[in-house]
Protein backbone atom coordinates (compact mmCIF):
# COMPACT_ATOMS: atom_id res chain seq x y z
CA UNK A 1 0.00 0.00 0.00
CA UNK A 2 2.94 2.36 -0.46
CA UNK A 3 2.74 5.22 -2.79
CA UNK A 4 -0.97 5.51 -2.29
CA UNK A 5 -2.20 8.60 -2.41
CA UNK A 6 -5.00 8.12 0.71
CA UNK A 7 -7.23 11.23 0.78
CA UNK A 8 -6.40 12.74 4.18
CA UNK A 9 -9.16 13.34 6.60
CA UNK A 10 -10.31 16.21 5.74
CA UNK A 11 -10.74 15.42 1.90
CA UNK A 12 -12.78 11.83 3.33
CA UNK A 13 -15.05 13.98 5.39
CA UNK A 14 -15.55 16.80 2.58
CA UNK A 15 -16.31 13.30 -0.07
CA UNK A 16 -18.67 11.66 2.11
CA UNK A 17 -20.79 14.82 2.61
CA UNK A 18 -20.09 14.44 -1.19
CA UNK A 19 -21.67 10.89 -1.57
CA UNK A 20 -24.65 11.74 0.61
CA UNK A 21 -25.69 15.34 0.08
CA UNK A 22 -26.05 14.28 -3.68
CA UNK A 23 -27.69 10.76 -3.20
CA UNK A 24 -30.26 12.80 -1.22
CA UNK A 25 -30.71 15.56 -3.76
CA UNK A 26 -31.29 13.11 -6.37
CA UNK A 27 -33.74 10.59 -4.78
CA UNK A 28 -35.56 13.84 -3.17
CA UNK A 29 -35.97 15.49 -6.01
CA UNK A 30 -36.83 11.99 -7.57
CA UNK A 31 -39.71 11.36 -5.10
CA UNK A 32 -40.86 14.60 -5.61
CA UNK A 33 -41.72 14.54 -9.54
CA UNK A 34 -43.28 10.92 -9.29
CA UNK A 35 -45.61 12.77 -6.76
CA UNK A 36 -46.57 15.36 -8.62
CA UNK A 37 -45.95 14.39 -11.96
CA UNK A 38 -45.35 10.50 -12.07
CA UNK A 39 -42.08 11.56 -13.74
CA UNK A 40 -38.45 9.89 -12.78
CA UNK A 41 -35.70 12.55 -12.30
CA UNK A 42 -34.16 10.58 -15.60
CA UNK A 43 -37.61 10.47 -17.41
CA UNK A 44 -37.86 14.73 -16.73
CA UNK A 45 -34.02 15.16 -17.92
CA UNK A 46 -35.08 13.34 -21.38
CA UNK A 47 -38.07 15.41 -21.61
CA UNK A 48 -36.21 18.70 -21.13
CA UNK A 49 -33.33 17.18 -23.76
CA UNK A 50 -35.63 16.77 -26.54
CA UNK A 51 -38.15 19.79 -25.68
CA UNK A 52 -34.52 22.02 -26.45
CA UNK A 53 -33.58 19.84 -29.49
CA UNK A 54 -34.09 21.13 -33.27
CA UNK A 55 -37.51 19.40 -33.83
CA UNK A 56 -37.61 17.92 -30.44
CA UNK A 57 -36.12 14.79 -31.66
CA UNK A 58 -32.49 13.28 -30.51
CA UNK A 59 -30.69 9.68 -31.90
CA UNK A 60 -30.81 7.43 -29.09
CA UNK A 61 -27.20 7.23 -28.62
CA UNK A 62 -27.28 11.40 -28.67
CA UNK A 63 -29.68 11.48 -25.64
CA UNK A 64 -27.75 8.75 -23.42
CA UNK A 65 -24.56 10.69 -23.68
CA UNK A 66 -26.85 13.77 -22.94
CA UNK A 67 -28.82 12.43 -19.77
CA UNK A 68 -25.94 10.44 -18.85
CA UNK A 69 -27.66 7.33 -18.28
CA UNK A 70 -26.48 3.59 -19.93
CA UNK A 71 -28.14 2.96 -22.84
CA UNK A 72 -30.20 -0.11 -21.80
CA UNK A 73 -31.52 2.17 -18.68
CA UNK A 74 -32.46 4.58 -21.42
CA UNK A 75 -34.23 2.10 -23.48
CA UNK A 76 -36.21 1.35 -20.20
CA UNK A 77 -36.89 4.94 -19.92
CA UNK A 78 -37.97 5.98 -23.33
CA UNK A 79 -40.13 2.55 -23.12
CA UNK A 80 -42.26 3.14 -20.14
CA UNK A 81 -42.22 7.50 -21.61
CA UNK A 82 -43.54 5.95 -25.07
CA UNK A 83 -46.07 3.86 -23.37
CA UNK A 84 -47.23 7.10 -21.44
CA UNK A 85 -47.75 9.02 -24.91
CA UNK A 86 -44.70 11.45 -23.85
CA UNK A 87 -42.39 10.32 -26.46
CA UNK A 88 -42.69 8.05 -29.77
CA UNK A 89 -39.87 7.04 -31.51
CA UNK A 90 -39.01 6.85 -35.32
CA UNK A 91 -37.02 4.91 -37.26
CA UNK A 92 -33.69 6.42 -39.11
CA UNK A 93 -34.71 5.48 -42.57
CA UNK A 94 -31.70 7.37 -44.21
CA UNK A 95 -29.29 5.59 -42.22
CA UNK A 96 -28.56 2.55 -39.45
CA UNK A 97 -27.41 4.85 -36.79
CA UNK A 98 -30.71 3.83 -34.51
CA UNK A 99 -33.89 5.26 -33.91
CA UNK A 100 -34.83 9.07 -33.00
CA UNK A 101 -36.50 9.70 -29.40
CA UNK A 102 -39.28 12.36 -30.25
CA UNK A 103 -41.65 14.92 -27.74
CA UNK A 104 -45.20 14.35 -28.13
CA UNK A 105 -47.43 17.88 -27.77
CA UNK A 106 -48.54 15.21 -24.69
CA UNK A 107 -45.13 15.47 -23.44
CA UNK A 108 -44.39 18.97 -24.06
CA UNK A 109 -47.38 19.83 -21.90
CA UNK A 110 -46.46 17.46 -19.00
CA UNK A 111 -42.97 19.18 -18.93
CA UNK A 112 -44.76 22.76 -19.24
CA UNK A 113 -46.83 21.31 -16.12
CA UNK A 114 -44.18 20.14 -14.42
CA UNK A 115 -41.16 22.74 -14.98
CA UNK A 116 -42.46 25.21 -12.17
CA UNK A 117 -43.32 22.47 -9.50
CA UNK A 118 -39.46 21.40 -9.87
CA UNK A 119 -37.64 24.68 -10.33
CA UNK A 120 -39.53 25.51 -6.76
CA UNK A 121 -38.25 22.07 -5.41
CA UNK A 122 -34.07 22.64 -6.35
CA UNK A 123 -34.50 26.17 -5.68
CA UNK A 124 -35.60 25.28 -2.33
CA UNK A 125 -33.24 22.11 -1.97
CA UNK A 126 -30.23 23.41 -3.06
CA UNK A 127 -29.99 27.11 -4.29
CA UNK A 128 -31.44 28.92 -0.93
CA UNK A 129 -29.57 27.10 1.51
CA UNK A 130 -26.28 28.70 0.22
CA UNK A 131 -24.55 32.02 0.09
CA UNK A 132 -24.40 33.93 -3.26
CA UNK A 133 -20.68 33.26 -2.75
CA UNK A 134 -21.08 29.46 -2.06
CA UNK A 135 -23.13 29.17 -5.49
CA UNK A 136 -20.54 31.02 -7.37
CA UNK A 137 -17.82 28.58 -6.48
CA UNK A 138 -20.43 25.61 -6.70
CA UNK A 139 -20.79 26.37 -9.74
CA UNK A 140 -16.92 26.72 -10.68
CA UNK A 141 -16.27 23.40 -9.26
CA UNK A 142 -18.88 21.72 -11.00
CA UNK A 143 -17.63 23.38 -14.29
CA UNK A 144 -14.02 21.61 -13.65
CA UNK A 145 -15.44 18.52 -12.39
CA UNK A 146 -17.96 18.06 -15.50
CA UNK A 147 -16.62 16.13 -18.81
CA UNK A 148 -17.90 18.21 -21.73
CA UNK A 149 -19.81 15.84 -23.84
CA UNK A 150 -18.83 13.89 -26.66
CA UNK A 151 -20.23 15.92 -30.27
CA UNK A 152 -21.28 13.48 -32.18
CA UNK A 153 -22.64 13.88 -36.30
CA UNK A 154 -26.30 13.82 -36.39
CA UNK A 155 -27.43 15.01 -32.71
CA UNK B 1 -47.11 30.52 -13.64
CA UNK B 2 -47.24 33.75 -11.64
CA UNK B 3 -45.42 33.75 -8.52
CA UNK B 4 -42.67 30.74 -9.32
CA UNK B 5 -39.42 31.44 -8.71
CA UNK B 6 -37.46 30.12 -11.40
CA UNK B 7 -34.30 29.66 -11.50
CA UNK B 8 -32.10 32.29 -13.44
CA UNK B 9 -30.19 32.04 -16.08
CA UNK B 10 -26.86 31.52 -13.95
CA UNK B 11 -28.27 29.30 -11.62
CA UNK B 12 -29.92 26.87 -14.31
CA UNK B 13 -26.43 26.52 -15.87
CA UNK B 14 -24.85 25.89 -12.43
CA UNK B 15 -27.59 23.01 -11.39
CA UNK B 16 -27.70 21.21 -15.14
CA UNK B 17 -23.32 21.35 -14.23
CA UNK B 18 -24.08 19.95 -11.16
CA UNK B 19 -26.57 17.01 -12.42
CA UNK B 20 -23.76 16.33 -15.42
CA UNK B 21 -21.35 15.78 -12.79
CA UNK B 22 -22.48 14.21 -10.01
CA UNK B 23 -23.65 11.47 -12.24
CA UNK B 24 -20.24 11.19 -14.64
CA UNK B 25 -18.49 11.15 -11.06
CA UNK B 26 -20.87 8.56 -9.97
CA UNK B 27 -20.71 6.49 -13.23
CA UNK B 28 -17.19 6.38 -13.62
CA UNK B 29 -16.59 4.99 -9.85
CA UNK B 30 -18.82 2.91 -10.41
CA UNK B 31 -17.25 1.18 -13.49
CA UNK B 32 -13.71 1.48 -11.95
CA UNK B 33 -14.53 -0.58 -8.61
CA UNK B 34 -17.07 -3.10 -11.02
CA UNK B 35 -13.68 -3.53 -13.61
CA UNK B 36 -11.54 -3.46 -10.46
CA UNK B 37 -13.06 -5.42 -7.37
CA UNK B 38 -16.12 -6.39 -9.21
CA UNK B 39 -17.93 -4.29 -6.58
CA UNK B 40 -20.68 -1.45 -7.90
CA UNK B 41 -20.32 1.87 -5.94
CA UNK B 42 -23.31 0.83 -3.72
CA UNK B 43 -22.10 -2.34 -2.82
CA UNK B 44 -18.68 -0.94 -1.61
CA UNK B 45 -20.66 2.05 0.06
CA UNK B 46 -22.29 -0.79 2.17
CA UNK B 47 -19.15 -2.38 3.14
CA UNK B 48 -17.42 0.73 4.31
CA UNK B 49 -20.39 1.57 6.41
CA UNK B 50 -20.70 -2.36 8.07
CA UNK B 51 -16.57 -1.93 8.22
CA UNK B 52 -16.71 1.14 10.85
CA UNK B 53 -20.11 0.10 12.74
CA UNK B 54 -19.94 -1.93 15.81
CA UNK B 55 -19.09 -5.36 15.63
CA UNK B 56 -19.06 -4.74 11.90
CA UNK B 57 -22.62 -5.22 11.83
CA UNK B 58 -25.96 -2.87 11.19
CA UNK B 59 -29.50 -3.50 11.00
CA UNK B 60 -30.85 -2.73 7.34
CA UNK B 61 -33.09 0.10 7.94
CA UNK B 62 -30.25 2.16 9.38
CA UNK B 63 -27.75 0.44 6.74
CA UNK B 64 -30.66 1.65 4.16
CA UNK B 65 -30.36 4.99 6.14
CA UNK B 66 -26.78 5.54 6.24
CA UNK B 67 -26.11 4.30 2.66
CA UNK B 68 -29.06 6.78 0.87
CA UNK B 69 -30.83 3.93 -1.11
CA UNK B 70 -34.31 2.51 -1.19
CA UNK B 71 -35.04 -0.59 1.33
CA UNK B 72 -35.76 -2.41 -1.85
CA UNK B 73 -32.42 -1.20 -3.40
CA UNK B 74 -30.75 -2.20 -0.12
CA UNK B 75 -32.20 -5.37 -0.36
CA UNK B 76 -30.68 -6.23 -3.73
CA UNK B 77 -27.77 -5.11 -3.22
CA UNK B 78 -27.00 -7.06 0.09
CA UNK B 79 -28.13 -10.23 -1.40
CA UNK B 80 -25.85 -10.17 -4.11
CA UNK B 81 -22.96 -9.09 -1.49
CA UNK B 82 -24.26 -12.46 0.47
CA UNK B 83 -23.74 -15.12 -2.74
CA UNK B 84 -20.75 -13.78 -3.03
CA UNK B 85 -19.50 -14.34 0.73
CA UNK B 86 -19.20 -10.37 1.47
CA UNK B 87 -21.59 -10.10 3.90
CA UNK B 88 -24.12 -12.39 5.77
CA UNK B 89 -27.51 -12.09 7.50
CA UNK B 90 -27.93 -12.94 10.86
CA UNK B 91 -31.93 -12.49 12.40
CA UNK B 92 -32.70 -10.74 15.34
CA UNK B 93 -33.45 -13.04 17.90
CA UNK B 94 -34.52 -10.25 20.75
CA UNK B 95 -36.85 -8.05 18.53
CA UNK B 96 -38.68 -8.57 16.15
CA UNK B 97 -36.82 -5.09 14.13
CA UNK B 98 -35.37 -6.46 11.19
CA UNK B 99 -32.32 -8.26 10.54
CA UNK B 100 -29.24 -7.40 10.62
CA UNK B 101 -26.04 -7.46 8.12
CA UNK B 102 -22.44 -8.12 9.30
CA UNK B 103 -19.47 -7.93 7.34
CA UNK B 104 -17.32 -11.13 7.07
CA UNK B 105 -13.66 -11.65 7.45
CA UNK B 106 -13.96 -11.91 3.22
CA UNK B 107 -15.85 -8.94 2.91
CA UNK B 108 -13.64 -7.41 4.99
CA UNK B 109 -10.48 -8.21 2.95
CA UNK B 110 -12.10 -7.55 -0.10
CA UNK B 111 -12.43 -4.32 0.70
CA UNK B 112 -9.03 -3.26 1.78
CA UNK B 113 -7.51 -4.47 -1.53
CA UNK B 114 -10.21 -2.02 -3.18
CA UNK B 115 -9.78 0.73 -1.06
CA UNK B 116 -6.46 1.89 -2.08
CA UNK B 117 -7.70 2.06 -5.81
CA UNK B 118 -10.60 3.48 -5.04
CA UNK B 119 -9.06 6.38 -2.96
CA UNK B 120 -6.59 6.94 -6.01
CA UNK B 121 -9.70 6.98 -8.09
CA UNK B 122 -11.71 9.51 -5.75
CA UNK B 123 -8.48 12.01 -5.83
CA UNK B 124 -7.58 11.96 -9.52
CA UNK B 125 -11.17 11.99 -10.89
CA UNK B 126 -12.61 14.80 -7.94
CA UNK B 127 -9.96 16.23 -5.83
CA UNK B 128 -6.61 16.51 -8.17
CA UNK B 129 -9.16 19.02 -10.66
CA UNK B 130 -9.91 21.67 -7.59
CA UNK B 131 -7.42 24.19 -6.13
CA UNK B 132 -7.50 24.20 -2.31
CA UNK B 133 -9.70 27.09 -1.75
CA UNK B 134 -12.57 25.19 -4.03
CA UNK B 135 -11.79 21.71 -2.09
CA UNK B 136 -12.75 24.12 0.95
CA UNK B 137 -15.74 26.21 -0.33
CA UNK B 138 -17.09 22.43 -1.55
CA UNK B 139 -16.98 20.93 1.79
CA UNK B 140 -19.48 24.08 3.10
CA UNK B 141 -21.52 23.67 0.51
CA UNK B 142 -21.85 19.86 0.81
CA UNK B 143 -22.15 20.12 4.71
CA UNK B 144 -25.26 22.71 3.79
CA UNK B 145 -26.71 20.48 1.50
CA UNK B 146 -26.93 17.20 3.36
CA UNK B 147 -29.62 16.19 5.65
CA UNK B 148 -28.22 14.76 8.99
CA UNK B 149 -29.38 11.03 9.18
CA UNK B 150 -32.17 10.04 11.43
CA UNK B 151 -30.75 8.12 15.00
CA UNK B 152 -32.71 5.16 15.26
CA UNK B 153 -32.00 2.93 18.30
CA UNK B 154 -30.51 -0.03 17.58
CA UNK B 155 -28.09 1.56 14.83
Amino acid sequence: MDGVRWLDSGEQRIWRSFLRATSQIERELDRDLQERDGLTLVEYGILVTLSESEGRRMRMRGLADSVIVSKSRLSHQIARLERAGHVRREDCSEDRRGSWAVLTDQGAALLERAAAGHAAKVRARVFDRLTPDQVAVLGEVMAALEVAPVRRAGR
